[in-house]
């Protein structure tokens, strides 16, 4: 017989960029799982994967040759749109990072996912994700507290793509800086009170065109309003080829604390890290295991939408549950 | 009407203990429950609390008016027979913490809450519990990886107890210390193979009865299977007064970290960490948000025993489903 094994989870990937790419090498770590299709907006053709690529306005030849999609889009304009179109024709998983948005995105998902009787977890991989689930854990067990998320140091690339924007500016890495000075008073439980600029630094790297007036366009980064104008930015003018040979990587990573009393005065710290060398690669692997989890959920006859704090960690692992007792607990 | 209101959870202590109290405090923090009653082998009179205290052997008279007991006697011989017997009654929550014995009680409270229907989550607290969960995320997310768990510095009760429990003994306290060389190695993503002796110290403090032979004593703490057996122990005998003095708060906590890799090479860390002024209090807290959690889990008609691997982080929070996404994701 050969080919696609069916007793594995047939996987799909929907974009192409750095975090389907991180998807891609993700699969291949989980031999529960099989990438049956990628699916892109661009020419096939032109691709660079082993895997089978096929064209975006060709997936509805795929419904029930793949068990679950995972929505690899931005969540400024591809996952409104395809979170519930896609959800009416697989179980998806996807990590829509509005936060203002998530409620109304949620329900759109839920409404599609229910109608055609499919199974959608949203908003995973760590920030909302992991750092979301760390937040709930936290301040269930201690509700007298303060809880404080630090990210970084890291490449946003929000704020990179910020810095590109200004005329005269050729190329730019904006990487987020987590202030030590206030992380240390957090963990010390000294429940600091502190602000957007207290906890973070902007460094950016940026790459000029010739001849423009550098002093311009570092005042133009530094009051930029919501990006930097309420933090303390640095900005380093530097050649392409050093940007390109010392800033190409795309490191992450964060702390979400809290702080919290019990008893007369107890002081209790929770803390949750990461430390990553490569950010899509990480949520990516973190898609993954939420394509596990929604898999089984869809086999035990859920449907609708899900958030990770819907989903015992139990599903995430290929393992039994007899097996995580007695391996982890 | 006053007194009991019924929209709360009515929660239950059995064992006044250290534990027993710190979940006594953490009740008072959660405004959704209330403490109806601790249960204790001693004479109920004699108790210091302002709670209602009740002899064990007039449990079944609570049959109905408590919805979850919360079991905080020991793992050695109180939870064996109290987890299965009192979950014939009630819903529970408890600490089981024997690693190797964890399926077997595991399987005897299952049996005896779908028997009874009922429904008890077995386990909790931070070791076996919140450090257990990282375990199982970190391992999920990063199937290529290493995970360590790193202890202290703090006092375990469990060794502590053991201790006490050797003929001879008057009382004892010991402190589980984690080696910094060795965390950060870790840390640094270099993957060290450590045994549990690279990992830990044992320190223990130990006040003997007077004529005891010390060194006997010493050798039945060190030799001691599982234990201390395994670990470099080191014994003080001192006085009563010293112990008291000196080593009567109980701080503890650890770090768990898990080391992988994803891509071609990127090195990713995951680290959860714990620093806690009173080990009981924290424990306490912990048991209470579960105890929220198999409290819904019994009203949605779920009977048997679950694990913290069975249940959403949704479940611990008094929040609903739409306030946590909005809030916390």
């Amino acid at each position: 017989m050969g080919g696609i094994n069916l007793d594995k989870i047939r996987v799909g990937i929907v974009g192409y960029g750095n975090l389907g790419r991180g998807v891609e090498s993700a699969i291949r770590q989980n031999p529960d799982m099989e990438l049956a299709a990628i699916f892109t907006r661009r020419q096939p053709e032109s691709m660079p994967s082993t895997a089978k690529m096929v064209h975006m306005s060709e997936i509805d030849n795929y419904i029930g040759k793949i068990d679950v999609m995972i929505l690899c889009g931005g969540s400024a304009t591809d996952l409104p749109e395809q979170g519930p179109s896609i959800a009416s024709m697989f179980h998806t998983v996807d990590s829509f990072d509005r936060h203002a948005k998530i409620n109304e995105y949620f329900d759109s998902v839920d409404a599609s996912a229910k109608k055609s009787g499919h199974a959608s977890v949203i908003s995973t991989g760590w920030d909302p994700g992991l750092f979301s689930l760390n937040r709930l854990l936290a301040e269930a067990v201690l509700p007298e507290g303060k809880e404080y998320t630090f990210w970084g140091k890291g490449v946003s690339q929000g704020h990179s793509d910020a810095i590109r924007r200004i005329q005269g500016v050729n190329n730019a890495v904006q990487y987020t800086v987590p202030n030590e000075e206030a992380v240390n008073l957090v963990r010390k439980g000294e429940n600091p009170v502190l602000s957007a600029r207290d906890k973070h630094l902007r460094e950016c790297f940026v790459v000029a065109e010739p001849g423009e007036d550098l002093s311009r366009i570092e005042k133009e980064i530094t009051t930029m309003p919501d990006y930097f104008a309420d933090y303390e930015t640095q900005v380093h003018f530097i050649s392409a080829e050093e940007l390109q040979e010392k800033h190409s990587l795309m490191p992450h990573g964060g702390l979400v604390l809290r702080s919290g009393i019990t008893g007369a005065a107890s002081k209790q710290i929770i803390e949750f890290g990461l430390n990553l060398a490569s950010n899509p690669e990480f949520t990516g692997s973190v898609l993954v295991a939420y394509a596990r989890a929604i898999s089984r959920f869809a086999k035990e006859g859920f449907v609708g939408a899900k958030t990770v704090f819907d989903i015992p960690f139990g599903y995430l692992s290929p393992k039994s549950a007899e097996q995580l007792r007695r391996e982890l607990l």
